[in-house]
């Protein structure tokens, strides 16, 4: 036995058995949730083995929960809405599990504040399960990683699913791939400010919330939705069926939280009557197979040796302008065997 | 001989050697233009490879000409557009060609109304080509064939290229990444008949213009002008570099064409002195590798016929929810071999 292997003794726990990790979230029990998501956010080819059959496994307990999105720039207070939100869930008698999908994050660093600072109130709860963004990857690694989180805790009975975003690159794109309504919260503000917004990400939005709605900021907060309003108007809705609302709110106070809640109910509600509920269900799951798809064989791109040399040459090369991309395509085309 | 081959021999001109080719097109003759873009416009094999070496002997003589991209919802009145816009351009001393893309379109059917009856100025000019969309296909297939008739073109010489784009489906964003500005043209009108919009289409604008003010509607295409001055307000620019404006013009009468032309120079200019101008073109001509790589996957998916039998049994699968996406995504890998 050498070293390495001496480590890996020491440092991995034995993996449970198939049928324990099937059992053990079914249970709902967190411990072995933790390890369930332990296992999917691993990279090694026998733990994907294994995780595949586990959520093959785990399917018909999947896809009951109400899946948000939630994003916003930093300082918006995402956190603290989280917190408020979650808590009035949990009184209600719901199960919530937030997860969070940040590129960014390094499991060691974390975010500047842990995740049991950010949100204090829902991660004492037992009835909440907060879980940090999988560590620094490709956006599609992270959501990947974050997608399979969601369907282990939908099986293991947490009933509404929180994901969060921070807003870099493409995640909110990512987010709202894997949840059913998008919740963007703003901050309260007019004329110049609004020009911070990320391009896109009204387009994105089935909800827009303008946080800190309380004392002196109210009447900021209830000019700013007046002008997002007014975007939206001009814009046009996502959905034929939805015209984004856009609310006032505070995390603070937790006034209006309750209101936000019942356009994200009204939201899933309309969708249902519409028949889009499904439909965009169904969508999903086949765009993120096909996500997955491209990310092995990206995958294998880099792990092949003469493909990890070649590919990046003929990608500099069609960037230069020297070879066109269409003798490009064939070239990796090629080199692959497809 | 059998009598698909005496068909072939009998309809088709014999096909003009590469240098032939490579040489009419440098030279800008029409004639040879058009064989060569009828033949990268082919799915046959041979063809294929023939235009490959074609688009690479050409390779040098492009990306010189201002691509603009053009779009706009049916009734905006992209025609006359086009055509005042192109009879100005030629005015100037350039040498303008007209691409379109609409998966939509059939050769045979073509538009409603023909491109020369829709063009009547451009379409008499020698200076001029306009060239239809390809005929209907996959957007991807139609889009790969105009970006690469866009190359042809500036390989034979026009130095302005103009992509016109009926707004079917994701066609709009296919235009804008083959593109180094997009217009989107809009119609006067407030209230309710902004709702029309597609979503996600001023998210794409480099340029505004609202057409149609002249007469009676100047006062309502400033209007709107103003309405869609401010929802760009609120969404931020797509480039750090450019905010973008909203002009008002006629169609009809030529007043302000002048300008939006302005617009596009000088957003080419503002693209250039950010350094945005080159990174983009580079990133857009990796980007299209990689599309015309997965086109071809897709392709080998259909022609294969275990693949074409599995690949939509796995697809709806997933889709119904009885297999997890990520054992789907290794079962399409493994029927593959990648």
């Amino acid at each position: 036995m050498n070293n390495a292997q001496v480590a890996v003794l020491i440092h991995a726990a034995p993996l449970p058995s198939l049928e324990a990790l099937v059992d053990g979230v079914r249970a709902g029990r967190r411990a072995m949730l933790a390890r369930a998501i332990t296992l999917v956010e691993s990279r090694k080819a026998a733990h994907r083995t294994l995780a595949e059959a586990l959520l093959q496994a785990l399917l018909p307990q999947t896809g009951r929960a109400v899946r948000v999105g939630i994003t916003g720039v930093p300082g918006v207070g995402k956190s603290t809405t989280i917190d408020a939100l979650g808590t009035h869930l949990l009184a209600q008698g719901h199960r919530v599990a937030v997860l969070a999908v940040d590129p960014s994050s390094t499991r060691t660093g974390g975010s500047i504040l842990g995740d049991k600072t950010r949100m204090a109130r829902l991660s004492m709860d037992e009835r909440a399960f907060v879980r940090p963004s999988p560590s620094a990857g490709t956006l599609g690694g992270v959501a990947a990683r974050t997608r399979e989180t969601m369907l282990l805790c939908e099986a293991a009975g947490y009933d509404v699913v929180l994901v969060e975003t921070v807003g870099v690159g493409q995640s909110e794109t990512a987010v709202a791939d894997m949840t059913d309504t998008f919740l963007v919260l703003m901050l309260p503000g007019a004329g110049d400010e609004l020009q911070g917004i990320k391009k896109g990400i009204l387009e994105l939005a089935d909800i827009v919330a303008v946080n800190k709605a309380d004392g002196e900021n109210l009447p900021r907060a209830r000019a700013a939705a007046g002008e997002y309003r007014a975007a939206l108007h001009v814009l046009g809705g996502r959905e034929a069926h939805w015209a984004p609302p856009v609310l006032t709110y505070s995390g603070l106070t937790g006034a209006g939280i309750e209101d936000v809640w019942s356009q994200v109910l009204l939201h899933r509600e309309r969708s249902r009557l519409a028949g889009a509920f499904a439909a965009k269900r169904s969508a999903q799951q086949v765009k993120w197979m096909w996500t997955l798809f491209d990310d092995r064989l990206r995958g294998r791109m880099r792990a092949d040796p003469v493909l990890r040399a070649e590919v990046p040459a003929i990608e500099r090369a069609v960037a230069d302008g020297r070879l066109a991309p269409t003798l490009g395509a064939s070239r990796v085309a090629a080199l692959l065997g497809v």
